[in-house]
């Protein structure tokens, strides 16, 4: 044996989850996801699967016979496209129209979900921050907003008026998600922070060195929590504006592990 | 960062290889192939990949959609029907009718071969000991003994004689070696080491406990270098009489490795 010539961790009992992708060379996945599984003491691995969008519906029906396959997670050009694939949906899902999870249930059927706004959820959680009862005003009506606006409405909060640049999309996702959750108090609205409790940023101002803030404001009340969804960078202009006032701060990078972890507990399940 | 959630062995640049197998818990490729992509710098794994044989042929070409798929190592179950999905075949591969090996050239066709009778020449290759003009005795001519004699009698050896129990496959394998090396001597005859340089056994008996030797004889001439293709137990029956009369000894832990360095060679060409 003169040098190491097994790694401790992939063999043949490993079970085997994929990140469907395109392109897929800058998703962070396997390395979050798989330190996860390792943490929990679980031996699985996620690897990447790069699948040409043309290729999706031919592919993943394939895919979904490998025998150690416990689940997939899924892109953004494949969200909407994969839910043809589920068996059945979490609530999360079949509001957005998207998913970013499939796994294998006990029965063998194929469960998917979108955890996207889930993972926002759960950075609250893990902070001690619950959204119930709050007023809380959302920015930006895209992907990510509808995912987040979505989890959060599901958290009944006192009410949530959401911002959009595109007023039709904003008034479409506060339909979706009143019709989600009967009852809520859920609106378009101004930008602002008067009387709101917690500012949630789902647009892209502030990405990869935008000097932008996604709202005109040049301070906030310092018993404003402030949540942005950018990962990169991780302290964002409005982050940073909110640290000078004094508020508490939620990083996007804290939903980012707040949804691996939910995922692992739905892979794991 | 309150805990470790990143693992540094797998990432969206990954390039991902598979074994593809039915059963597959038992394979040992992911954590060898994986150390011997390390050991030379690659970011690359190879993952266990379960299909049902039933699954095969409709699971196989779209996993080949893969685009960050280098490339398959397929077990027994797949080995001759996964032929049909190589665009060019090695020589060994052709000459046995098999393939344990698939992987994308740079010229974007699936080339395939078959290593486990490679894997045994250049385990000998390692200790300095060549084919070339020795008196070879191949005992067994299944499927191991078949891939063996192939990759032996391309060596040009003095002459191959195989035994078999079965005299018909014997037999047959003797004539397909003979056809793939025009002008290379190569018989079917009693298992003997009588005038024999190296002595291979490609046959099971001796395998997993098995007490037996794969031929009748109580010692062993010191100048005959053995060979066993069996890796469980590391030390055959045929091997530790081998030790025990002087001779050189080359083990199936051997070939194995030397198969992985070739297939990652061809993986990686």
């Amino acid at each position: 044996m003169e040098y190491q010539d097994e790694v401790d961790y992939v063999s043949g009992k490993t079970r085997v989850f994929g990140i469907v992708g395109h392109p897929i060379e800058q998703v962070r996945s396997p390395e979050m996801f798989t330190a996860e599984f390792r943490r929990r003491g679980h031996d699985a691995i996620l690897v990447p699967l790069h699948v040409l969008p043309d290729d999706f519906d031919a592919v993943l029906p394939q895919l979904l016979r490998l025998r150690n396959l416990g689940g997939l997670v899924f892109t953004i050009p494949f969200k909407a496209r994969a839910c043809a694939f589920a068996d059945a949906m979490g609530d999360s899902a079949r509001v957005v129209g998207a998913i970013n999870a499939l796994t294998k249930g006990a029965d063998g059927r194929w469960h998917a979900d979108i955890f996207d706004g889930l993972g926002c959820v759960e950075a609250f959680r893990r902070r001690g921050i619950g959204f119930r009862g709050k007023r809380v005003m959302l920015l930006g009506a895209g992907g990510a907003g509808s995912a987040v606006g979505v989890a959060v409405g599901f958290e009944r909060p006192a009410w949530l008026r959401i911002f959009d640049v595109d007023t039709e999309r904003a008034t479409a996702l506060a339909a979706k998600i009143g019709r989600a959750s009967p009852g809520l108090d859920v609106d378009v609205g101004p930008s602002a922070t008067d009387g709101v409790d917690i500012l949630l940023n789902a647009s892209p101002v502030g990405m990869l060195g935008d000097p932008r803030l996604p709202l005109s404001i040049a301070t906030l009340p310092r018993e404003l929590v402030v949540f942005d969804a950018i990962v990169k960078p991780e302290r964002t202009p409005l982050l940073a504006l909110a640290e000078k006032c004094g508020c508490t701060t939620v990083f996007g990078r804290e939903m980012m592990r707040g949804q691996i972890s939910r995922m692992v507990d739905f892979f794991l399940a």
